[in-house]
């Protein structure tokens, strides 16, 4: 949808509309103005960050979304999966947004998730908003820019928010940061080991979901089903009491799919937003660090001494530490 | 050895001594004094902080020490293997340091790498110190810490500094980040997911470790051996071209023990503090943001207004980012 919409429709520089501008059609919905909204944030343009920034000052905190982080290995079926299970949801009323963290796309420019040619029929569905991973070049920290992209995709009122990563590195541990639920994909029989899937990730996973059950695979799926089952039962429950179970389900034949959504639910009415709390102290602390590095960092004093120290730090001609304490003590007389 | 000094002497405030004669008795190679340079980092005392930043801002960028990290799960034999191989290296007139971060012992007060009664043969040798984890109490960040007791063993001029870290959470991260080598010990035949040994660790590591090749296990750990030496075949070479291989040893029977030296000793030989610089960039780069949000969450305005501002952002009456703005704006004008 946003894509039919981002290709009748050029993005101009000059027509930069105000923050008061932005909020309203998000308010309103409009996903062509979401989208906009989305590429100030990933813009490197000093006063397109002051606009994005000024929207973000204005979302609210909505406690009405449920947040969803999706992750797996590649191939695993990950866009097959959101695809039906976004279509499901649509079919059911609600708004769908799939937002991607791929740090593949920061690091090569290219990408493990390939949003471009995903997802089409959820893409062209009018109740979901699809939305790719900012590629090479972005400035900004990738989780940062995805937990603002989630409050402006509440502020234009959708229902749920999913969050697909891939897991590699740090960004499972960024995703659980932000979601409500968290849903790890397993291929049966793959090999654990092969498939990459840490111990910390089984942690992390309010559920586990063995894709592809289908034709031959059917019943390696349901063997796999009770392996993880029997996994999560070593796992300590959390805080919240909460005990997480494995499923499995096809996106080619549509089964199992509801049946994730229904264990999403009942999460949900036990659990509703237990999360939520500390979440936000962690992203006003985030927030609150960036600011602090971003002002350190921009200095122009700071930064014309920053490239001639760290040479020296490379070269080992002075530690670390001192490095800091010249630094430091040009940004507190500048 | 450090151990045996502490018991005759009582660290008492009114004797801290001056920065410079920590140095001093740190250059020298007094345990004792370095002893208490580390309590002095451990400290909440802003007084003892001072002198500790003090000592820490004169210390030299070493590069003539090896720094060896070794993680594996609890179990695993890490305490045998460090006091077996610590042991070799005394006796070949290296001095050796060993650190441990143990993040339970920051959450629960408790520790898994319980230190107290560990390697009581190293920790009596002269060529040897021995340093436990900071425990439950202990503000400042572990990693910067161990960075920083790392800083003051090289100016102790230690030749070998091993820190030791439990297999879990975010710690073997934060030790690959300060070492030159990382070692992975695993058993033979228990079970890789049992084990919870993560993909991303195998892949940081720079040499794999099986303990306990002795007695009827022996079998097993030279299969193990080979499993693993397939499974690291499998990852590619690091930016340094640097192969990762698997070993064997038991600490019990002294086997393989040098071998581990010789991988470790070739590898010096051929990327000799290739990781170093940008490790020290690293540093640079923490300590300037822990020293920012110090000066932040410290200032006595912020203080007090960060105690009203948390339980609204937990409430959910304001967002995390306009939470942020307003203690930025207090810090700004304080």
């Amino acid at each position: 949808m946003s894509k039919s919409i981002n290709k009748k429709y050029k993005f101009n520089s000059k027509e930069i509309l105000t923050a008061d501008q932005y909020l309203d059609g998000i308010k309103k919905g409009n996903s062509q103005i979401l989208s906009e909204a989305f590429t100030l944030l990933e813009s490197n343009n000093k006063d397109k960050r002051k606009i994005a920034n000024e929207i973000l000052s204005e979302t609210s905190n909505s406690n009405n979304s449920i947040r969803i982080g999706i992750t797996g290995s590649p191939g695993v079926g990950k866009s097959s999966f959101i695809e039906t299970f976004g279509l499901m949801l649509c079919s059911k009323g609600y708004r769908v947004a799939v937002l991607a963290i791929d740090p593949s796309s920061q690091q090569s420019g290219g990408s493990i998730l390939g949003d471009k040619t995903r997802m089409e029929k959820l893409g062209a569905n009018n109740n979901a908003f699809i939305r790719p991973s900012p590629s090479k070049g972005f400035l900004g920290g990738v989780a940062k820019y995805t937990n603002d992209t989630i409050l402006l995709c509440e502020t234009a009122a959708f229902d749920i928010i999913i969050i697909e990563t891939v897991g590699v590195g740090q960004s499972e541990t960024d995703v659980h940061k932000m979601v409500d639920f968290f849903l790890l994909l397993v291929l049966a029989g793959a090999g654990d080991e092969l498939q990459g899937i840490k111990r910390g990730i089984m942690e992390l996973a309010d559920g586990v979901i063995i894709t592809k059950a289908d034709g031959n695979n059917k019943k390696l799926a349901e063997k796999a089903k009770s392996s993880y089952n029997n996994i999560l039962n070593l796992i300590p429950k959390d805080e919240k009491s909460w005990k997480a179970i494995a499923l499995s389900c096809s996106a080619i034949d549509n089964t199992g799919i509801y049946e994730v959504w229904e264990m999403i639910e009942k999460f949900n009415k036990s659990h509703s937003k237990s999360r939520r709390s500390s979440q936000n102290i962690y992203w006003m602390m985030n927030y609150i660090e960036n600011k602090l590095k971003d002002s350190f960092f921009t200095n122009s004093k700071v930064h014309k001494q920053t490239i001639k120290i760290k040479k020296q730090v490379e070269e080992g001609s002075i530690s670390p530490f001192i490095a800091a304490k010249i630094l430091l003590k040009t940004y507190n007389e500048a």
